[in-house]
């Protein structure tokens, strides 16, 4: 088969690679008919993550086509066609009770399970994968629901979800800002209404980024290269600050903009994967009540999330802005690298 | 009357000064007849509070009978005794409607109401004090309960539950650790067990604290002068770390520690009052699913502590270990200044 393949930092090629077979009985094989690009495969790319090693298959999320399945394997069938969630989880260790399966602790690859597709085993940009796990893994779509859709359930829309509005505590009436309108700060803009937020506002440094805001959910957007964007986003409130800002952008500045607008008694919901540690000015802080979560996305929430977008409530099919097939996999790579110019939002690759 | 006055960084005296008067009618006017020293109040002789100025009567605990009621207060009447609460709050306001009465947008003083006796108001070391919003901000005080306890609920006990132990989210069963075995840290522990916490490790410097601190529910200790303190402590839990780490000193050093020693999806409960920021290595701990709370106590929980106390559920007349009479206030900050060489808890001044 193909698959898009890492050669250490700055290289990547599409390249002919054995056909993945299963391993173990809980293992299924699925022929990946949509797969997308994630923030985190650039990340990789530059050689931010150093466990990602040369000859490694990237990619996280998917949508495909169950080929064959382990003897463990009870939930699903070949033929079904099914969402590759980016976490894999055995359902069975402490932390898989209590729905935190970004930390399951069954061993596959150097530190247990979680996140290990185009990480610590191959992964999804390929013309077939293997999925661990596939009984805890897998979600399968329903009728209705388009690939492209279905892919952003892989990790976005339940990233944004979980990890900015569920951990950010959204309740009804909130104002909400959210620091970075790329993919997955538009996914939580997009999911922070179930919880009845009012008021939602876009932050970013890009226009035009600020602009697509609008069609995910956001009421109001400021630009924060504005000298004033921080008074204006506290005019957007009763004056105390907002209740909570989620950071989904992944540096010290955009988690230093965070303190400077959460109220008293507010929630800074930490969404952004950072490479550096951040000052945290808790002489300010400590007397404020706030509360500031971070996290990988569990997927808990990924079955419901695909019940709203199966019902229309959701438009997770929005988020695909550029097409391109298997065999356009590096020209993908690089409309969605340069997404300032492109507008590219997420790109899908299908089969 | 005589009362502790603040006279700027390093100066204070036991001075005669006018007794207090009704301003609002929402005042009363009470006869302490216990007070007690914070940490705070030598922070505050240190001049690290800078909105404290010359002249001002110290303290924010005590417990008295009220000799004047101002014409709009309901619940409370002369002779009765009440715990005064270090936090003052209108009741009205959307804060107060929320129980975060630190956070009361009422105007007393410079920055509103929350905690103000012996800060922006003239406080509780004195032989009288007015208490503005009364209606919110006493507590009758049922027979039976000593001075000595319910002096505990002024600020510590509440401190130590509702910014450690319901902050910090504690469940049955947990491992709770606690970093600092000074009167708040000891009050996180004594509440830690009202939420079924299976462990509670006290994590201190001083040998002496440690072994006080098997008094206020500490199951284990461990000194963080050992080089080997978190893998002592990694070695009480199942190797993953604890479920909360309960921070009750406020320096850089204590906030790292609680990093290093809680686990994937637990808590880090920053109880301590911080004069510098701290370095948060969000690197590390972005994917860990961890959440960071802080805040001022707003003592939404003082009822129900003096229930507990009153049924001799909570021995909060444990802290109790020096006292003196008023004319000795001098020596008893002398005295809890030096709680290394006294083994002070709280140090109680009764009339």
């Amino acid at each position: 088969m193909r698959a898009l393949v890492y050669h250490g930092p700055g290289k990547k090629s599409w390249d002919e690679v054995p056909d993945p077979k299963i391993i173990d009985p809980t293992d299924i094989i699925v022929k990946v008919d949509t797969t997308t690009i994630c923030g985190t495969d650039l990340h990789i790319l530059k050689g931010d993550v150093p466990a990602v090693t040369d000859g490694r298959i990237l990619g996280h999320e998917g949508v495909g086509t169950v080929t064959e399945v382990g003897d463990a394997v009870s939930t699903v069938a070949v033929g079904d066609r099914v969402i590759i969630s980016c976490i894999s989880a055995c359902g069975s260790c402490s932390y898989c009770h209590q729905g935190l399966y970004a930390h399951c602790l069954a061993e596959e690859g150097a530190s247990g399970i979680g996140w290990i597709f185009g990480h610590l085993i191959d992964g999804t940009q390929a013309e077939y994968v293997r999925v661990p796990f596939a009984d805890n893994s897998v979600y399968k779509v329903p009728e209705g629901v388009s690939d492209e859709a279905a892919v952003m359930l892989s990790d976005i829309l339940p990233t944004g979800f979980e990890i900015g509005v569920r951990y950010g505590r959204v309740k009804p009436g909130d104002v909400v800002a959210v620091i970075g309108a790329g993919p997955v700060g538009l996914a939580a803009m997009m999911t922070a209404g179930l919880y009845g937020a009012a008021r939602i506002i876009a932050v970013d440094l890009d226009d035009n980024r600020l602009d697509q805001a609008k069609g995910f959910g956001a009421t109001d957007s400021v630009n924060s290269g504005d000298a004033d964007w921080v008074e204006k986003v506290m005019g957007m409130t009763d004056g105390l600050g907002v209740d909570v800002a989620i950071e989904a952008v992944g540096i010290p500045a955009t988690f230093e903009a965070c303190t400077k607008i959460v109220r008293p008694g507010g929630t800074i919901a930490n969404v952004g994967v950072h490479g550096k540690g951040v000052e945290l000015p808790l002489d300010e802080m400590w007397i404020k009540d706030i509360a500031i979560t971070m996290g990988l996305v569990s997927t808990s929430t990924t079955s419901m999330l695909l019940k709203l977008v199966a019902q229309h409530k959701l438009a997770a099919e929005n988020f695909a802005t550029h097409r391109f097939t298997f065999d356009q996999m590096l020209e993908a790579y690089d409309t969605f690298s340069k997404a300032a110019e492109s507008k590219a939002l997420k790109v899908v690759i299908s089969g």
